[in-house]
């Protein structure tokens, strides 16, 4: 519903009178922040989520029906939003985690990643320059949204088991239970033997998260510190 | 590794010479049978993965090592298969289900479909002719594999609550938690009213079903006879 639409009164006002329906407020998300071209671009899209939700909240206001809730989101115009005023309340999904798209949009750092996918090195071809690992699209999903804004990082860039990224590998190609780890360099044969421990750094943090039940939580180190489980559904 | 590869040999030598490990056999799957453009080409490749695996088993055992194991896989080969002699095991997977890329390649019919996305219509948007359904790529994934065999299928067709096929229906485009379900002729204002539900046939079953945590079995009517947990993993 457009912000300016006689549906926003009317909406509002069939749930305010509605027994058993408590009218709490508006809502929006700024999709359209995941397909700008540049910051500035992300800030302006902020400023018309901001404008657009607040004016629906006064109108309704204005009609004589409470608003308490005038809610906002998306992690893009979360993080370059540079007024929030009328807004209160921000729901971004991975910005808890953030991922390669948010690092391509200019949303975070590599350094603020804070997911990844733990891989065991199960097989490598000479002939092809490739790992395989045992995480496909079961582990990473097929989303490959990222490339839109971080052009070659296919299914994910790669880190060590210590999260150090390792400069040009990426996942180039998956199957249902595989991945397949490349660079443009030739890969020792040495290098990354069969049972090595990798971290695949995710395209869509929201999306590959879903694949498991639960979080193994590390914080410095490597031990793992605490398990959350993840609630599932939407 | 080839059949006829000197490794088949090394590598069952150096299994079964190894202590705490016992070498079962040999194992292949015809994952370019997914790529055939028909049923012909289905059984060509289907006997090439029979011959290829069953001449390792051979090799094996001619060089005086056990090889009880003779394990070949892919659903469009488990269905056009016209010889199997010499394996022992087959393990097609979406082969349970079935899914609507199975039906475009021609191993089953649209009936011989058994899991689908329950959906509900949560909106409509009569400019675009267009349902809004609470089923995105959380709940189907955003695989189109099928699209490669059943042209237009998009992220998935769409039943009835009894699974019956509503002609032309289908999820056009997905977000996180919604999907499109759109067709080329007009639907009418008060077919499909907001509540209505849906049962969306999936493109590949392996992937969407990998999105829930228990299947809600059905039987000839619409009630849940039984609740299947899923393993999870892989």
């Amino acid at each position: 519903v457009a912000p300016e639409s006689p549906a926003v009164l009317e909406i509002a006002r069939l749930l305010h009178d509605s027994p058993g329906v408590e009218f709490a407020g508006v809502l929006t998300h700024a999709g359209n922040s995941y397909h700008c071209s540049s910051v500035a671009e992300i800030k302006a899209v902020a400023e018309a989520e901001r404008c657009g939700v607040v004016q629906a909240a006064t109108r309704i206001r204005g009609a004589g029906l409470p608003c308490p809730t005038v809610s906002a989101g998306s992690t893009p115009t979360a993080i370059h939003a540079v007024d929030l005023t009328g807004v209160t309340e921000m729901r971004p999904g991975t910005y808890v985690f953030f991922d390669l798209a948010q690092v391509g949009m200019g949303s975070c750092q590599m350094d603020d990643l804070a997911v990844s996918v733990l891989a065991t090195v199960i097989g490598r071809s000479h002939q092809s320059n490739s790992l395989l690992v045992d995480a496909g699209s079961l582990a990473l999903s097929s989303d490959t949204s990222a490339s839109e804004h971080f052009p070659g990082v296919g299914y994910g860039l790669v880190c060590d088991l210590a999260g150090r990224l390792l400069p040009g590998l990426r996942v180039t190609r998956i199957n249902q239970e595989h991945g397949y780890v490349e660079r443009e360099t030739p890969i020792p044969p040495n290098a990354f033997p069969i049972g090595t421990r990798l971290r695949i750094l995710p395209n869509h943090s929201c999306i590959t998260a879903a694949m498991f039940n639960e979080y193994q939580v590390v914080d410095v180190g490597l031990e793992i510190v605490a398990i959350w489980p993840r609630a599932r559904g939407w």
